[in-house]
């Protein structure tokens, strides 16, 4: 059996993504008891160009419960690249290790770590798409609007962490609009890979620079940082971009009264989102930030066959 | 149930300090063996904002052999206060893991920290004090000297060590001198409240710049580095200073026979001790070091309830 | 008893060696199911002075698939002989760990740490030699030419991988040569000893700097990079000291067709070796990459008694 990888959305049918999600629900109302012990035995490494809080400490400590350990290997150490290929690295990795788990600038490094090794790889996060975020999204809606076709409005930049949420509700087959600014669009071709997609599950893929229209009838509302690690050159260019586009009290005035609201963490605080709405009773990013540990273990226990 | 925290010596009654030093003291005897696993299951993470040998090693270690997982997180990869505030850090790792050890340089880092998030958050040294290696100490004292009414000078900079050990002296009814050149003296205000508990405890707090007297009664000479991480910069003012308070041979002499000495190390062997001494039979820094270890897990135990 | 350490070969007998690679093999066919938890409720802890991935990677694996914990410490966070001396280093690690692993530029490093601490100390690479390195390289020619007395042609650099191989090939029994440039033999002294040991074992070793004559009987071809970690300075000068000793296509047409070639990883592709003649069916490099981790179980199994 060839090994399965967690690399996009795309690659997963509804059902698949809808099994995780549940396997996700039943990982966080087991967690400490009866949790399987899916990697007993087993070591994974997370090699990260990127330094992250939650997402090493939610993926070292889903390897941890699910009974394998973790070696954490900061870019630095390990050189893709530069001290040697990826895939050298990966036919290395492959003979010793049980799972990889990747946090990469570049898309395409995690696809070739996947394409050179014959262990699972994880992608945690890269400059085109977060999925293991999206599923933490596609949980925490399970939770709080269990049962429902959500109408889901993704304000600000159509970065990685937006793809990624297109992604998951066209797949879960949801109403999405990405409410960005010229030029600031979610991936062309994956929208259009979205819509088609919509045409089988009875979701709606949306782009528009209409913030106000798009919150209206919203659901949810999801924001990220204008400005991504690496980023921080154009930070002044984007900030003038993104005017207009923070989700503040003015914002969720004008969405349904019980619209929920998330963001991806960390946040700038009075720049994409206002400290007030980020801890007000809307406001379910924590509880999303929770569940990346709770969709990252039931994807290991798929990928594990479990 | 408010959880615990374990922040300063001075939130905790002389029983509970005995509490944690006679729990100690069993872990120390059951090591490796039956000891009860009370991690089990549990991840602690670790976020240092200064480089560490015996602090971390003895943390790890600690955690692990209690049955926890441990996440080492240097400040660098955590941002705190400029990824994110350290409040934002707080909510989010009280998600997902379940203690947190801390090593800052503001102690008021640690406070916030604390203060916002729902697990046990312990201080593993703050530019004001340094609990464990004060816990250390006592556990040393216990086992050298049992049962005794200590006279304890410290000897040298009225540092965060410093104001710990004076503190546990305080707080276990023992006598302490600090002897410090003029400018260097520990925390006045925390010398003034560890007078006040002497009054109930029956122990003593003097601050003195006569180091001679100081040493003649001593049961034991404690000291520790003229300049600390970050006090490059102004370490050849503090030789200066610090001229005279060398904890050498000649020293020693005019001390009982028996006088113990100890050191939070590292040493700069040669600046406010010499070789000679902290190799001296004398010596019990080695054995206090080993201590961290059972104090923590003593201290750990106690914050979850064992 | 006097605890062990595994500093160089030369310490252990031909049969000890035997041993540990019988050994190896044994973890190799039990990795997984009945394996013996030699380090169960133990910490290891890895420092290293160089980044490294397979080193790294293999060490924490075999730790914790013998059951135990495992800290890594990058020489940034100790300090060796800057924050504090390697003795003192020592003296504390004792007290508190029960195995080290350690990667230092000078082999003299690794050698004071072992006599100033009373548990195990690994070597995982020095200036001078690699001994881990040479372990996964004997238990790769048991694997592939089992029985056989060997003869092993190390091309290239005469540095402390080939110093290794060249001790493990004279304590077997094997037949080793050097082909190496003028000024780039492996060390002198070792290579007299290895020629005494010889006349006890009944192996070879030469040096030469006939490159061609060396390969026509070789059983396998070892080379490994042209500068070092912390010699690309004169990586210019070293590039054009080993022009024609490549081990490519046309050098690999001179040796015996079932030639087996290997390499300590990471290779400079196109430049020590290509990567046809790396990825080639001769090529074993992966399969001893994978053998770190079996013989570092195995030493780590000896060293505790196992």
């Amino acid at each position: 059996m060839r090994k399965k990888d967690l690399l996009t959305l795309l690659e997963y049918s509804p059902e698949e993504l809808r099994g995780i999600l549940n396997l996700a629900a039943k990982h966080k109302k087991e967690r400490g008891t009866v949790e399987k012990k899916t990697l007993a035995g087993k070591t994974g490494v997370l090699i990260f160009q990127k330094p992250s809080l939650r997402t090493r400490v939610s993926f070292e400590t889903a390897i941890h419960e699910l009974g394998g350990h973790v070696i954490y290997l900061p870019d630095e150490s390990v050189g893709m690249d530069t001290r040697e290929s990826v895939e050298d690295i990966a036919r290395n990795l492959e003979r010793i290790v049980h799972l990889v788990v990747a946090r990469t600038y570049a898309h395409g490094t995690v696809t070739r770590l996947a394409g050179a090794c014959g262990i699972p790889v994880i992608n945690a996060l890269t400059d085109w798409c977060h999925p293991c975020q999206a599923l933490a999204f596609g949980l925490t809606m399970l939770e709080a609007r269990p049962g429902k076709r959500l109408n889901a409005v993704f304000v600000g930049d159509g970065n990685n962490v937006c793809n990624s949420i297109m992604a998951l509700c066209a797949k879960l087959g949801y109403s999405f609009t990405a409410a960005c600014p010229k030029g600031y669009e979610p991936d062309a071709s994956l929208t259009e890979k979205c819509k088609k997609i919509c045409e089988e599950t009875g979701g709606e893929t949306n782009v528009t620079n209409d913030l106000h229209a798009a919150v209206e009838q919203a659901d949810v509302i999801y924001t990220d940082v204008w400005a991504s690690m690496g980023q921080e050159a154009e930070a002044e260019k984007r900030r003038a971009a993104f005017r207009g586009y923070q989700v503040d009290e003015a914002l969720i005035a004008r969405a349904p009264k019980d619209v929920l609201v998330s963001h991806c963490l960390p946040a700038k605080r009075g720049e994409e989102i206002t400290g007030g709405v980020l801890d007000s009773a809307n406001s379910v990013a924590y509880e999303e930030a929770e569940n990346r540990l709770h969709v990252q273990k039931a994807v290991i226990t798929y990928l594990f066959g479990g």
